[in-house]
């Protein structure tokens, strides 16, 4: 994660187990203001920025971000029936997940299924913010792209972080290789999500990750969308609000159109969409909205393999082919292969390979996948790098704007800062993975104790401004109940790209998603929440 | 049940409960063919009739009702395949059930769903046989009505079931005391399924069932023809079929547009649908189709409760109007109270009897509940009898050629041909509930029993032809497995009817529905089975 967001967002980030669904906790403790809140970064443009305070709060756009719903007021019986018709409708819409307390529910579909955990209602969000995110998302999906083609930048930037964690090691193994090869991709097909939350103490739009691979819930976004639309239409009287101001969201056709082209690009009627997946995915009901909207508008068939039965079933052949199951692939759509967990053996990573060489679509390829991860979005903020892969300066300022701050621990006068005030940051370590962050007292103390131990340390951490998002009353829903909660939202917007060689075919923002998630407070920050499937009413 | 058929099927009849979807077996053992059967009704016309040997086996329109598919020949990968879409395809459009291992399934919307049971292809149905259902579907929805009108017909033909069964005795009660006070209903609502097999013996369509009161599936069997029709498309060139064989059912959009319709003609804005339901309902979605489509095509809203909550919540205003719980009700729409079991203590009866004395349209009167009682249908079947009620003798001659043969046991012929030939004939009980019919040999020992002890004991039984139905190979899908199995389908056709004194302002076919049971070969016929929802392919 490129910003000092203190959430660890792992559980709805590009991971689509749903395994984390069920962690229900009733706690619903408020976010305690901590007073050093009111320094803040008045600038996110510059990267290096003083910290100062807010000269007079919130800035009118951020006032207009007010509480939508004053779901104080609503008494029980009328949030009953809102609760209700959204179990009714999720059920009769596919909004579905497996239920993991049903053994097989993570391999058969139509058995063990609930309804997916959802927030009641929509949660507001300046229209200015979405307008900026939806604004950013064509740049975005292109600087990935440029990024991915720069095979010394990409190896350059994961040197380090190469050392510390061995699954990046791995993917730059078969990169490196790959690059050996001079092995061209001319058809790229991207299907990203870029998240971000709103900072209410710097006005901005932060950007808290881009997934390059495995971004979930293409599907289900959607139907949360039309689900809110839905209950906004028959209670709008009753909340005095609009259904149209839920945006369209038409995220699984867009996805799903993006596919059938890079298939047509292809060019072998005979080939099929393959669907990398876990062994057991309970969030196999949002790929199933993709596979079933390829068969039924594009008439195209998509396969279902793991990447084991990859390796066991596929070959590549000297036209460069890839068969598995004696199927020739189109294009291999990973919704698994993104985390150490997904590669347990040698089999895995054999079968990353064998894609890899074959000429199928990848979606993501390996550079591709690289390219989302932290320590490039941490790259890409450094001064002059963006330069490096855009030419238009305003597209550059428009990323930038959405860039959290983030430091090297080299710089003396913001480790000062981080002492002084620890609150405002969040120490975090190089390598992949989140739930190591270090937030509050726990700054100061670690700060002090590298400056006493030397230099050598402090090249293992960075330091990130944190992100002080809206907290708001929102009742969410999971296992056929509901629970009032303060919660943070964080907006994902989908962006898909299609280029075959200098041709771009698709490059477009694909819908969007809300999850929100209760926030606690913690002595040391906001604590990993589980998320709720959620959209955005705009105000 | 009219005729004698010797399938239980009240499993599937108006029954909605989804607990017996679960009594999964594994027995598919043959129908093996009794040599009495050459023997056979020959004009179903005829209410006396004589046995005759067929002429010349099956007739032409019998030949073309062949087995559609010849799943012998599909290999387990392919089928796999089929039952893999089923599944999702099902999971993501709402055609589920409670899973009755979930204890809140009954309950709470969104938990504990998993597939209804569902044939994996369509069952083939001559166009022929299709064609008189449809047919005669507006005939029946005008014979209900005006047969309910008629309160001394239904009180004399039923007063002696009133002494054996105290369930019909209760509505009768209710009924008495309507026609005492000279209640008028003159907005009438008639939601109601026919159902029919064909009898391979007399190559005829023969009726099992008037259903007036909570019809199941109207929900579900649209999307089960969707399905199929989904599955065809995918698999066509594979099972070299047509789609567009599988009749389109528009049988949720037609059934709301009535209740919407009733609704608009008792003119009070401000009232609502109330759904008399179970207190634990796990086919709970398919009635949840129709209440969403009413309030998402037509602003309506519906509540749901129980007989016990009407009782509860319920009074009726001096000028008539039935308010629930602080709300007015336009139409009381049951999908409970169809058995004794929804009548467990006397609040129940009581709730009966406050919507029977509101002014609320009620889908159905006491009326239309009593006249699609076996009883009725009995006395219906008599010579003599539509023509008090139907004037267009085409329409009675097609309504006749429906009828399945029954007869009173003072009918020395006829007896004597049962203690000969058993195998033809189904004995049954007069009182209503299945599961007491007399097949097989039994027939032969109870008449001659009846014959040894004299007269009193043969008015409790009626002798009814019994039908022979095709049986056919059929993929069975059940909590996500699939089983191959020797089935009978029965052909379920909706009908909506709805007047407003002397104007009729619907009365049409209103899709339809098959049903399919594992059939199985007793000494005394074929066994009570489990049902699945289907579709038919005309051929």
């Amino acid at each position: 994660m490129i910003s000092g967001c203190s959430l660890s967002l792992s559980y709805f980030g590009s991971t689509s187990t749903a395994s984390v669904f069920y962690l229900y906790s009733s706690s619903s403790s408020s976010l305690k203001l901590n007073p050093t809140r009111r320094f803040l970064f008045q600038n996110p443009k510059n990267h290096l920025r003083k910290l100062e305070p807010l000269r007079s709060g919130r800035s009118l756009v951020m006032e207009s971000h007010k509480t939508l719903f004053d779901v104080d007021k609503f008494d029980d019986e009328f949030v009953q029936k809102l609760v209700y018709d959204a179990l009714v409708w999720s059920s009769l819409h596919g909004l579905v997940v497996g239920d993991k307390a049903y053994q097989k529910s993570g391999n058969v579909p139509g058995v063990g299924m609930m309804h997916a955990p959802i927030a009641l209602l929509p949660t507001a969000f300046p229209e200015v913010y979405w307008n900026q995110a939806c604004d950013v998302t064509p740049i975005f999906n292109e600087l990935i792209d440029r990024v991915s083609l720069d095979g010394k930048f990409l190896q350059d930037s994961l040197s380090r972080t190469k050392k510390a964690d061995i699954f990046t090691s791995r993917l730059l193994d078969i990169h490196s290789k790959m690059l050996e090869r001079n092995k061209k991709e001319d058809i790229r097909l991207g299907l990203h999500r870029f998240d971000y939350m709103l900072d209410e103490e710097t006005n901005s739009l932060l950007q808290i990750e881009m997934n390059t691979i495995a971004c979930s819930f293409p599907g289900h976004s959607r139907l949360v969308s039309e689900l809110h639309q839905t209950l906004l239409r028959s209670y709008g009287d009753q909340l005095g609000i609009d259904s149209e101001r839920v945006p369209k969201n038409a995220s699984t056709r867009q996805f799903a159109d993006a596919l059938a082209k890079a298939w047509f690009e292809y060019n072998n009627p005979r080939a099929v969409v393959m669907v990398i997946v876990q062994p057991e995915e309970r969030n196999m009901y949002d790929q199933h909205w993709l596979s079933s909207t390829l068969r039924e508008k594009h008439n195209i068939v998509a396969i279902r393999k793991t990447l084991a039965e990859v390796e066991k079933e596929g070959s590549v052949q000297k036209d460069g082919t890839l068969i598995v199951g004696g199927q020739a692939v189109a294009i291999v759509y990973f919704r698994s292969g993104y985390t150490p967990n997904d590669h347990p053996s040698e089999s895995e990573w054999n079968a990353r390979m064998l894609i890899e060489e074959s000429s199928a679509v990848k979606c993501p390829t390996i550079a591709y996948h690289l390219t989302g991860s932290k320590k490039i979005q941490q790259e890409l903020a450094k001064p002059g790098v963006l330069e490096r892969f855009l030419d238009n300066k305003e597209d550059i300022a428009k990323l930038r704007k959405c860039f959290a701050g983030l430091w090297s621990l080299d710089d003396q006068e913001i480790v000062k800062k981080a002492i002084e005030k620890p609150g405002l940051f969040v120490m975090k370590p190089q390598r992949e993975g989140g739930g190591n962050n270090i937030y509050g007292d726990d700054v100061r103390e670690n700060l002090l104790r590298l400056q006493r131990e030397g230099e050598d340390g402090t090249a293992a951490y960075i330091l990130m401004q944190r992100i002080f998002p809206k907290v708001s009353n929102t009742y969410m829903m999971r296992e056929g109940a509901y629970h009032k909660n303060q919660a943070i939202s964080e907006l994902g917007v989908y962006g898909a790209y299609l280029r075959n060689k200098d041709k771009i075919i698709v490059n477009e923002q694909s819908g969007y998603l809300m999850r929100t998630k209760i926030s606690s407070s913690d002595e040391g920050g906001v604590a990993a929440g589980f998320g709720v499937l959620d959209s955005i009413y705009l105000n």
